[in-house]
C-alpha cells in the first residue's frame, strides 16, 4: 500500500526549507516553492498568508529539529563540559548532512535567514534571532554549571563563552561557505573555543 | 561654482553598495539601483553587463576600502601583534560608522555578500571568497611575524590564529546583526582571540 503523503503544509515547508538553503530565501519565489512541494497556489495560500509567513514556519521547523538533535547529543553526556561539547557535536552532524546532501557547505539553516532576513523583514528576523538566543541560553546554562562545578577557568565569564561559541560557529560556516571547503574544522573550532575556558586549559 | 558629478558607473557601485548593505543582493533591482544613482537604465549596461557584473565592483568596492584602512590601522603600529590587534580595530571603526549611519548593524558589507552570493552567483561567491582569502593572508603574515618574534604561545598556530580572527569576526556581526545590538561587542570578541594567542596571555 502506497504510503499516504505528508500534508501539503509540512511539504511547503521542507520544500522552502530545502530551497532556501540550496539558494537563498529572496532567490525562491512562492511558484517555485509550490511546484517543489507538489502544491497548487491556492493551496500555499490556504496554509499561509504569504512568504514572509511560510519562512517563520521554516524557522520554527529548522528549531525544533535542532533542539531535538541537541537533547540526543547532550543526552548522553554527563559532565557540564561534555553537554557544552554536544552542542559542537551537534552542529559538526548537522553541517556534515548538509554537506553530503547539497555537496557543499550551504550555510547555517538558521544563520543563513538571519543574516538575509534582518534587514528585509523585522519579524521574521526577529523570530530567528530569538531561536539564536534560545539556543545561546541553553549553552551558557551548561557553561554556568560547568562554571559552578569548577570546571572554567576562574576568569571565564560564562554566558560570554556560550556568545563566543556561538559566534565562532556561525563565523566558521560563513567562511567554509565562502571559500567552498569542507566541514570538519567548524566543530573543531568550537572545540578549541570551549578547550580556551576550561580551567588550565585542560579537559 | 558646482562640483562635477562622479561618473555615472562609480555613482552606480555606491548606490549599489548602500542598497545592498540595507538590504540584500536579492531585495534590490537594476531598476532601485539606477534611480537611487540618478542614473538612465541605458547607463546601467553600458557601465555593466549585469548585476551580477556591478556585484563584483561592489566587492572590490569594499575590498580597496578596506586595504585602505588596513594600511592606515596597521601604519601607526610597530610590533607585529599589534598590526594583528589593527585588524580588530579597523572592523571596529567599520562597523561602528555603518551603524551611524544605518542605525543599525547591517552586516559585514563582505560577509553579506559571501552568504548570498556563494550559493546563488558562483562566479561572485568565488570573488567575495578570494577577497577573505587576501585578508586571512594579511593577518595570518602578522601572525607568523608575531610568532618568529616570539610574541605567541609555542602552541599557536599562526595561520589558524588568524583564521579563527577572522572567524570570530564573521560570527560576531551575524549574531550583532540578527539581535539587533550594537558593534562594541564585535572588535572587543576578536581582542581576545588575539590575547588567547599570545604567549604566557599577556600582551
Amino acid at each position: 500500500m502506497p504510503t499516504k503523503p505528508a500534508p501539503a503544509r509540512d511539504r511547503l515547508i521542507r520544500a522552502a526549507a530545502r530551497l532556501f538553503m540550496a539558494r537563498s530565501y529572496e532567490a525562491v519565489g512562492v511558484a517555485e516553492i509550490c511546484a517543489a512541494a507538489k502544491v497548487q497556489k491556492g493551496g500555499f495560500y490556504h496554509s499561509f498568508a504569504s512568504k514572509s509567513d511560510l519562512v517563520i514556519a521554516v524557522i520554527d521547523h529548522h528549531a525544533a529539529a535542532l533542539w531535538d538533535l541537541l537533547d540526543r547529543f547532550e543526552g548522553r553526556k554527563r559532565s557540564p563540559v561534555n553537554k557544552i561539547r554536544a552542542t559542537a557535536d551537534a552542529v559538526g552532524d548537522i553541517q556534515g548532512r548538509l554537506y553530503a546532501f547539497f555537496g557543499r557547505i550551504v550555510g547555517c539553516p538558521l544563520g543563513n535567514l538571519a543574516v538575509e532576513l534582518a534587514t528585509i523583514d523585522a519579524a521574521a528576523g526577529q523570530h530567528v534571532a530569538s531561536v539564536f538566543e534560545q539556543w545561546e541560553r541553553r549553552v551558557a546554562r551548561h557553561c554556568q554549571d560547568a562554571a559552578d562545578a569548577g570546571q572554567l577557568d576562574l576568569d571565564v565569564d560564562p554566558a560570554r563563552l556560550a556568545h563566543q561559541i556561538i559566534a565562532t560557529m556561525q563565523g566558521m560556516i560563513v567562511l567554509a561557505k565562502a571559500s567552498g571547503t569542507g566541514p570538519a574544522e567548524i566543530p573543531r573550532a568550537m572545540h578549541k573555543v570551549i578547550d580556551s575556558g576550561l580551567r588550565q586549559h585542560a579537559a
